[in-house]
């Protein structure tokens, strides 16, 4: 286990001393993770693995009231509590001592606050952004982390076996969502990797709405789109189904947003610019007609984070390379009338390929 | 309902004329909800409400994919949809115009790339922390607010009182997580207001441990620690258990923390310095020789966020003012042996008199 932190933080060492930085803060929580195995939010407080560069010292600093958590699980070692009524900044100056010229920093999660304070107590520094060599770093994924992606999957797809078991007319979309985090516990998840989504009828053309006591009822759509984490990675999956039976617009959308997530699959492999991934379903959707009704990027990112680099959207002219793993949910969403989507996860394994871990039918399902 | 968005967003424009800014952007999502009501995390994408002062006019610039949702919710109805490909600050350039020479933000939530993108599109313009207006603005609470927390603090103790009734011997951590979990969707809760925690035994001393296959036994520490989120406002209420019957030292240090929380309620008040609730708690335990094993603030603000301003430290020389709304929950956590924590939420009436809004029982109560 230790060994690939140990890999990772190597890596990093070797382009912060390629970037000739004094030091390095790794503020973003699941960066910390990815470097030392610690994996906390901690919420408002200061917490980050600071790299010396000048005499090779690495430190985690963290919450006191974390600090037994974090000496069981951190590779890194050297670990500096800070308690509430102290400036983290202040303890971060008297650990790392003077001398500070240049600090490299992940610039997306440095806010300016946070820079005013280095600024009162390193004064005089630049900054060199290096969220995006780690970044980079993370999009690369393992057999090791793709297996951990996959197996957060199985456990969603367990739970969406399960708790569709359960749906009838006349359920409310909060019972059917509590039902569904209840498998999530009772098959080992950690919890759910974002808000469960659970929508009927017309709420389904929603992208980001919430389930609430509205009952589902005959020729509904029921759009679900769950995942969980398990052992710190994360699945996100979105099936959509209909309530009884579907009318033939019902159908005709249906399968026009399943053919436009298998187009998007298709066209996933390494040396493939991204933004083909994105036309490729979007085409789909556009060539029938609903174009307008389709608004955003086709996936993102999936690992430690349920939405991380890259972000596959039309414009994003990046290559695909092994090791990257995403999601691809297209959808049609009609106001006032419903809506779909069907959404798989993808790795781009050692060969190129695109594998595709989710397994669960993309048909359309009635249920109840 | 939007005539509390108007008074609030007064408020903020006033200040605003008052710092002779162009423009502000107020970027935390629950910012934006608590002045336009609209409630959605935007995770990695652009949201803000925009004011420009030049011709007092607000925007709400959104995900396009969230535009159908915000313009439901809204009170802010000049909504600018933002697609997945687009650079936001280009559209946040194309819709305010030119001449912006100095911008109100919320330094805490402006990242050094939101920073450089804001220079690329707004060159020479200055910056004004407008944060800890807002921040001061939300923690002064109507009374409306706190009766929505204190809602939220019966769905949670409901939650509490149903889901121990199935705590018995062998039952792991996870399974009474899903328990609890589920009675939250059940009571209504949109969701926990944050990760529900349930650890038992030697685990009860890891202020932030995470639940998992653990079995409880006869002799374990029970410590629970869960809230909601019902209609956009949080409970946090944590409560320790034993399972079976306690010992004489487990008794000895629950009634400690059991005191020490009775006395940082007792303390709170309107004019009284923040420092002075947490010192009036710590000082308990510290009297009993467990200082040691305390190590984090007494408490932290509650309201739209589980963590809000003010953090009840003991250097905080901030002065409880009606509508303040917190939590109290010291504790004693002896590694390789268990913790004790107990929590109130207290809201600061117009009377200046403190309402503990946590009504379940701070007795030791033996389960299983």
């Amino acid at each position: 286990m230790s060994k690939q932190y140990q890999i990772r933080l190597n890596a990093l060492v070797q382009h912060l001393k390629e970037r000739q930085v004094d030091i390095a803060i790794v503020n973003s929580p699941k960066n910390v993770f990815y470097y030392t195995g610690f994996n906390s939010e901690p919420f408002e407080r200061f917490m980050a693995l600071v790299i010396d560069l000048r005499n090779e010292t690495n430190y985690l600093f963290v919450p006191a009231l974390d600090q037994e958590a974090a000496e069981k699980s951190s590779y890194v070692k050297r670990i500096v509590p800070i308690t509430d009524e102290l400036n983290p900044y202040k303890v971060l100056k008297e650990t790392i001592g003077e001398g500070v010229k240049s600090i490299g920093l992940e610039t997306k999660n440095v806010s300016l606050f946070q820079q005013e304070q280095l600024n009162h107590f390193f004064s005089r520094f630049s900054y060199q952004n290096v969220g995006e060599f780690i970044s980079g770093q993370r999009m690369r994924k393992t057999p090791d982390e793709c297996s951990k992606v996959q197996y957060a999957v199985q456990v969603i797809e367990k739970v969406l076996t399960e708790g569709i078991k359960s749906v009838k007319e006349g359920m409310t979309e909060l019972e059917l969502t509590a039902e569904f985090e209840y498998l999530m516990r009772k098959f080992g998840a950690e919890g759910p990797s974002f808000s469960t989504t659970v929508l009927s009828g017309e709420k389904s053309s929603l992208p980001h709405g919430s389930p609430d006591g509205k009952k589902m009822k005959k020729g509904d759509f029921l759009l679900i789109d769950m995942g969980v984490i398990v052992d710190g990675y994360c699945s996100d999956i979105t099936r959509t189904f209909v309530i009884g039976e579907e009318t033939a617009e019902q159908r005709r959308i249906y399968e026009i947003v399943r053919e436009a997530t298998r187009e998007g699959v298709l066209a996933a492999k390494a040396g493939v610019m991204i933004g083909k991934v994105d036309t490729a379903a979007r085409n789909v959707i556009k060539a029938n007609g609903y174009g307008q009704y389709f608004n955003n990027r086709v996936g993102h990112g999936l690992g430690m984070e349920v939405h991380e680099e890259p972000s596959i959207h039309e414009k994003n002219e990046l290559t695909l390379e092994p090791g990257f793993l995403f999601t691809i949910e297209p959808g049609i969403y009609i106001p006032g009338f419903g809506g779909v989507r069907i959404e798989e996860n993808v790795y781009i394994g050692e060969d190129g390929e695109a594998k595709v871990l989710t397994t669960f039918s993309t048909e359309l399902i009635r249920l109840g």
